[in-house]
């Protein structure tokens, strides 16, 4: 005879009710290399994007965030040695390569980490691979990680699915994050929609400030 | 003084040359309950897809990995216990439930594993996240992994990203996957394009065969 | 002005109540290979102690956990291939080699395997390090591990200390291990003991039988 | 038929020669909270073991290391935050405290960092566990790791056993470690000696100097 699942491990939605001790705000890639106009690739749909959108919604959910008690977390693309040796074979295959203590590694300025808030260096797509985040944040308590920031269908993509095989519950702030274009952008949101809850901003702001 | 990256840690292209000894081939999902058009959701362009094109062209992977010594692996959707307890948190929200040793969970018989490959059940997208996959392929001293199977754009995608991160050398073999829609195929090959080297079955059967 | 350590990080003692869904009994290595006294090392102190003492502890350990709901959880030494080549470089180097499938990979009439409990075959000393261990038992919703089996210095130390690390309240059942001699069994458990809590099997099943 | 090994997995012996590109030298837990005499635990077997024997040695391996240009890796106890929420469980539960950039997590200055080296905070027993250690080193290209440091009972014991168990040809430096007591550390030399290879610093240092 078949045995049917535990009556715990049957869900109706995605959607559960947050909890600030068990919830963390990861803030994906914010950092000056990304945002360099100047030096980097054109991709102008990216700039404005981020510029008008992605980024005050990151700020005001990190805000949000430290009110509730949940949270901040960041993550930069940053060589753990000067000569980055340590980078993952992608990093040096796609010659990734941003120096330890780089002002290119740094968060931008309108997203400075707060006192004892963690960034995390990585050299990879998702930081599950390569580093010892959710060792941190299972450490922590959190269970529930709302995904922000760069690349929409790269970095960001990737870690919402390696969080929902992990088994925290992964959010999505559809317009806290940003690609290339506006077209990459929407396809991710699709593409990864099954693995995780999606929401905006305003939603989740007002979740985070009810949220005990 | 910036310090420069080493001499080995600068590659010109994805494209190196296969070892036989150093390669695998990972057919993913290639199941039952996969290929049960009777009983799961529509989907024309997918079965068609699978059995003129996706099907035949890993059979002749296989067929050429075994002949060279390349290692044949699977995969396969399956929980470990059979209620299912063990199943990801991810798993349990979507109600993917396929049993232990169930029909639904076997290799399709077009592809069956031939003695002492390995057949690794999952419950997660990607495999790395979830098996001891990446243990059993250092051991046997693998790091190039050839990748086919279903669905392109959810563990195809999924577990190419994730063996770029953690260091091996991925190759798609783009006309031995297949997801619901040609469209939906085409926009994964080019969503995870820069994670991996993109070959045809063709391509890769030859460069098997003259493998060391 | 330094940090102080949040209220939920500070504990008084690893004497923690036993909650039934949250507990697992994992039995080590309690297999034909190990307990076969005709072919293996002399080891007369080890038969002895095995099957006086750790064997009929661990029988009443595993009744006592299925009555009150505690996951009973085995683990053997078994290759997964047949020629062994996915075994660890260390059971290469120390030339184990038990086949997959065989009679000696099997568990022990004494102590089979009801309906559903997992068996999970290694080729590692610590079944963390090569095997998906963490991810089923967090999948199954388990915070809290009673450890048991062979041998107390090696596999049953080491899963201890691991097991510590990775965030589980660790529990070892003394007189349900052994190991060679009396006096590596004593010298292990005191030199493992800052990593878990200790306890008799009596005083384990009394635990067992009254926890929710 | 039962299958054999292959011929690349039978070993005759556990000391291979060594290769520079592919050897590091990790130096565990030798900060300044360990060294600190007068604050902590009365151990003047400890102190003296450690000041004439082991911290010596450590300096000479790290010295011809940085010769022959093997990797040489620190590991330290440190939190991650401020307020040490980050900290395993075990540490919690030990009341283990040592606040990110404190003086305590510095390495001792007889054997401070050169450039570039790697410095890896943990809060764990072996690092294996709670770091990208393992990430770091495969990225860098190594394969074996010459274990130095202390406790040899705990640290160096521990880690020892996991890399032993993910891959790693593991040396143990005998005299380039220490524990509370003479007979602990005697004791625990025999305990791992079957997961490495153990050898005096100066036939390592011998080797080193003559590897490739």
């Amino acid at each position: 005879m078949t045995m049917k699942p535990r009556p715990q491990d049957i869900f109706e939605t995605r959607a559960q009710p947050l909890v600030a001790g068990r919830t963390g705000l990861l803030i994906i890639d914010a950092q000056n290399w990304v945002m360099d106009e100047k030096n980097r690739q054109p991709r102008p749909e990216f700039y404005e994007a981020a510029r008008t959108a992605a980024i005050p919604n990151m700020a005001r959910l990190a805000d949000a965030s430290r009110k509730a008690g949940v949270e901040v977390i960041y993550t930069v693309m940053e060589n753990f040695t000067e000569d980055g040796r340590d980078r993952s074979l992608d990093y040096k295959l796609s010659n990734f390569f941003i120096p330890k203590g780089s002002w290119d590694a740094k968060v931008i300025d309108e997203l400075a980490p707060q006192r004892d808030e963690m960034v995390i260096p990585k050299t990879s797509s998702s930081l599950f691979n390569s580093t010892n985040f959710e060792y941190l944040v299972r450490n922590i308590g959190l269970d529930t990680i709302i995904v922000t920031g760069f690349l929409t269908d790269q970095c960001v993509d990737h870690t919402i699915r390696d969080g929902a095989d992990r088994g925290f519950h992964m959010i999505c702030a559809t317009d806290a994050c940003a690609t290339d274009t506006k077209a990459r952008h929407e396809a991710a949101l699709k593409a990864f929609k099954g693995y995780c809850r999606s929401e905006t901003t305003a939603a989740l702001v007002e979740a985070i400030s009810g949220c005990k």
